[in-house]
């Protein structure tokens, strides 16, 4: 019989997922990655992942939550930067991932995109 | 200026983006802690996980299709098995966050629940 699920587990799983999920999504992946070398505004991110500003805000308003990024106002812009040096090592657990998948379908090797900080 | 985005670099993105969807979950996250001992079929789960049939099915297929689990046919049950040993020092790495996250606002210690294999 396994160990029973307590209200502070449920808790526990809540917090992780809401992280996992804030990775979840390729656009955030690509906030992400523009943001390792420096903080940049909404308006250099918006041309840089090309997207509208209303979409951008929202995907960092979602990391912001999730404690990934940080944020500050400097004059009328908000420049945001990245948070955690987890981001690295996670996405090299990932990217091993799936090059480990793609040789067992004896697939091309996958090339993953710079996340190094 | 920063290196263009390439098709290739987006493709890249996708899949990174659907490993960590999959984990952003609190219930496919008490699935593969379920699954960590040993494998189990449906039923087992959905009695553990305390939910319906026809939602640990639907969360099974996510994390079947993101490669984070396999699935055999015994007989007439299906039973799924971790794939992967990425999961504990994922999980690790991002209870180590919550751990800062919450030092940081002197918060109480956060007790991770058990990923290990």
């Amino acid at each position: 019989m396994s160990h029973p699920v307590t209200p502070h587990d449920l808790q526990s799983f809540e917090k992780i997922a809401q992280i996992f999920k804030a990775f979840g999504d390729p656009t955030r992946l690509r906030l992400v990655q523009a943001l390792r070398v420096k903080p940049k505004n909404v308006g250099e991110l918006v041309s840089e992942v090309d997207s509208t500003q209303a979409n951008i805000s929202q995907h960092l308003q979602v990391l912001f939550e999730a404690k990934i990024l940080t944020r500050e106002k400097r004059g009328t812009a908000t420049f945001y930067s990245i948070d955690d040096h987890i981001i690295q090592p996670l996405c090299e657990l990932i990217c091993d991932k799936i090059n480990r998948d793609l040789e067992n379908q004896n697939g091309a090797g996958f090339t993953p995109p710079d996340f190094s900080i």
